[in-house]
C-alpha cells in the first residue's frame, strides 16, 4: 500500500473524530502532525468534518501537488497572510481547535484568527494507535536500532574514546537507511560514573570501567525506534552486576503488565514500587509512546490515565542511577497486541 | 576562564536587566536557557533581581552541586510539586514572566502558580550577543563544520548513495569532538531535482547529476555552527553554473551590509530585492542567529526590527529553488564586529 491511500485514510478518520467531538474545525500546525496527514512536513492544515485545506508556501504547492495523485485528501492553497482567517470566515467557522504545535502560540492565534480557539489532542490521540502501515515502518526502524546497539557493545574496547564509538555506530545506522542519526542530540553513550547522569553527552575521552549505558534509535519513513542496553566494560563489581540483573528483570515484569485495558500509570507505579522495595528511587517515567516523535502518546508516567490498546507502540525502560557511582537502564520498544506485548527490539 | 565564572556573570547580567525592566521574577524553563545559566540542561530557574533558585529533581541536586564551586550563582533546591509556587509566595512575588520554554504552557502556569504571568524574551535577547567565551566555542564549532562540508564535497563520487556520504561526514564531525551529529535531523544532503526541496532528507539512493546542496553544523560546548555549500556533481548546465555564481555573490553582498546599527529586516529585504530582479522568489529568511540553538535571535526575516550589534553570531544564506529542476544555497556563519562581519566558516 502506498502512502497516498494511507494519508487519505488518516485524514478521513480524523474528520470522523472531529464530527464525533462536535468540533467545527481543527488547525494542525505541529510538523509531525502535518507529516502524519500529508507525508511531508511543510505547511498548516485546517480540517473540518467535510473538507481539509493545506496551506503551504508557494514553493511547496508544486511539490505537494506532484507527490500524490487523486489519493491526496487535501485542497492545496498558498499560505499567505490572512489566508487561514479568510477560509474560516468563508466557511462560517466560529470556533477552531489548535493541535499541540499551534497551541504554543495560543494568544497569538486568538488575535489573528478572529474566532474562538481551544486546544485539542485529537491528532495526537489518533497517532497513538498505529496502523499496519505504521507498524511495518517501526519494525524496520527497530531492527536497525537492535543491530546498532549490539554493534556498539562490540566496539567497547579499552582506550577507545566515547565519541569514536558513537561515530561508528551512527554511521552504521545511517548506512542501513536511517533518515536521522537517532535522537535530536544523537545517540547517548555514557561510561563510568557518567552513566548515572541521565543528561550525560558522549565526549572525546576514553571509556571508563563499569556499566556503559547506550541509548539509541533509528528512523525509517518518519518512524522512530528506541532501545537502551547497559554493557559491562572491564571487570564489574558484584553490586554493579546485581543492579544490572535487577533492572533487566524489572523491565520484563513491567512489560508483562502491558495488556489492552491496563492503565499506563498503574504499570509505572508497579515499577516504581519494585524499585522502592529494592532501595532505589525512580528518576523518570517508565516509558513513552514511540512513532513519528520519539516521545508521543501514550504517556507512561505515574499520573497517566492512558489506557493501552492494541496497535500502540511504547518503550518500557526502568533505570537505576547512583550519582558518583554508576547507572543502569534497560529499554525496548514494544507493540501492544491483544495478548502479550511484542518486543520489537529483542 | 572556566564556565563557572561565565554562568555567574550571565546570571548577574540577567538580574540587572530584570531590575531595569522593573520585573519581580523570571521563570526560566527553556532547556537552552537553563544550560546558558547553569552549564547543564536540567531543571527550572526562578530569577529575581536579588536571588536565583534552581529547581531540579533530586538526582540532579547532587550533580549540580558538585559541578561548580562557589562560582555557581544559584541556590539549588528539589523540584517538587508546588515548590515554585511556594517560593514565589514566600518572596511576595505577585507577577512572574515566563521565558520561551515556559510560555507554551502559559494557561497551565497561570493556574498553577497563583500569580499573574506574562512572557519575556530577556534571556533570549541576552543570548543574542555572545561573550568572548561563547565566541571561542563557536569558532571551534565553525572550524569543524567548515572542514566537514569540504570533506563532503570530496566524497561526491558517481554511484555513491546519499546516505553513505552522510554517514562518513557525520562520523568525521563526531570524531572531531562534536556533541551532536549536526542538526536535529542530521545533516542535509540533496542532489538532482531534490536540491530544490528545502525539506528533502538524504536517502539510500545514488547521487544525481547537478548541484548538490550540503547543509551541516557541529556543536562544541553547547554551541552550534551552520554552513551550506552547493557542489556541482557531473557536468553542470550553463544555467546551473550561472545560478550558483549568482547566489554566492549575493551572499557576499548581503553579508557586507551586516554592520552594527543596521536593521536585520533591511538586509533581508535587500537580498529579496536582488533575487526578484534576477527573476527569483525568496522562499525563506536570509539567515538567523546561531548559538546554543541553531536558530535563535537575532531574527533575519523581512519583518525583523532586530538591530545588529558586535558579538552577535548569524548566518547569511540566500538560496534559489526551482522545483522540478534544481536548488542552490550558500551559507556561512558570521560574527558581527565593529566593522566588517567576520566569516567564521570561510
Amino acid at each position: 500500500m502506498g502512502s497516498g491511500k494511507e494519508v487519505f485514510r488518516r485524514t478521513r478518520k480524523l474528520q470522523a473524530s472531529l464530527e464525533d467531538a462536535g468540533e467545527q474545525a481543527l488547525l494542525v500546525g505541529n510538523r509531525r502532525n502535518v507529516f502524519y496527514l500529508t507525508g511531508k512536513d511543510a505547511g498548516r492544515i485546517v480540517v473540518t468534518p467535510d473538507e481539509s485545506v493545506l496551506f503551504v508556501r508557494p514553493l511547496y504547492r508544486q511539490l505537494y501537488s506532484s507527490l500524490y495523485g487523486r489519493g491526496f485528501p487535501h485542497r492545496v492553497v498558498d499560505f499567505e497572510e490572512g489566508a487561514i482567517k479568510g477560509f474560516l470566515k468563508k466557511e462560517g467557522v466560529r470556533k477552531v481547535c489548535l493541535d499541540s504545535g499551534s497551541a504554543g502560540a495560543l494568544a497569538d492565534y486568538r488575535k489573528r484568527l478572529g474566532v474562538r480557539v481551544s486546544v485539542s489532542d485529537l491528532v495526537e490521540r489518533q497517532r497513538a494507535v498505529k496502523s499496519d502501515f505504521e507498524v511495518d515502518l517501526i519494525k524496520k526502524s527497530c531492527r536497525i536500532a537492535h543491530d546498532a546497539v549490539y554493534f556498539a557493545g562490540c566496539l567497547l574496547k579499552p582506550g577507545k574514546k566515547e565519541l569514536d564509538v558513537v561515530a561508528d555506530v551512527e554511521a552504521f545506522i545511517r548506512r542501513r537507511g536511517s533518515e536521522t542519526p537517532s535522537f535530536d542530540d544523537g545517540m547517548l553513550l555514557a561510561s563510568g560514573r557518567r552513566s548515572a547522569d541521565i543528561h550525560a553527552r558522549p565526549g572525546l575521552f576514553p571509556l571508563l570501567r563499569g556499566p556503559v549505558v547506550v541509548d539509541l534509535g533509528a528512523k525509517i519513513g518518519g518512524y522512530n525506534s528506541d532501545v537502551t542496553r547497559t554493557f559491562g566494560f572491564g571487570r564489574l563489581t558484584a553490586r554493579e552486576k546485581e543492579v544490572m540483573d535487577f533492572v533487566r528483570e524489572l523491565q520484563q515484569s513491567a512489560a508483562d503488565l502491558v495488556r489492552p485495558g491496563a492503565v499506563a500509570g498503574d504499570v509505572h507505579k508497579f515499577a516504581e514500587e519494585e524499585l522502592k522495595k529494592a532501595g532505589f528511587m525512580f528518576h523518570h517515567n517508565l516509558g513513552h509512546g514511540v512513532g513519528l516523535d520519539i516521545h508521543e502518546l501514550p504517556n507512561l508516567s505515574g499520573k497517566s490515565e492512558d489506557v493501552f490498546k492494541p496497535g500502540m507502540v511504547i518503550t518500557v525502560e526502568p533505570g537505576v542511577y547512583l550519582p558518583r557511582h554508576f547507572g543502569v537502564r534497560h529499554e525496548d520498544t514494544f507493540l501492544v497486541t491483544k495478548s502479550k506485548p511484542k518486543n520489537l527490539t529483542a
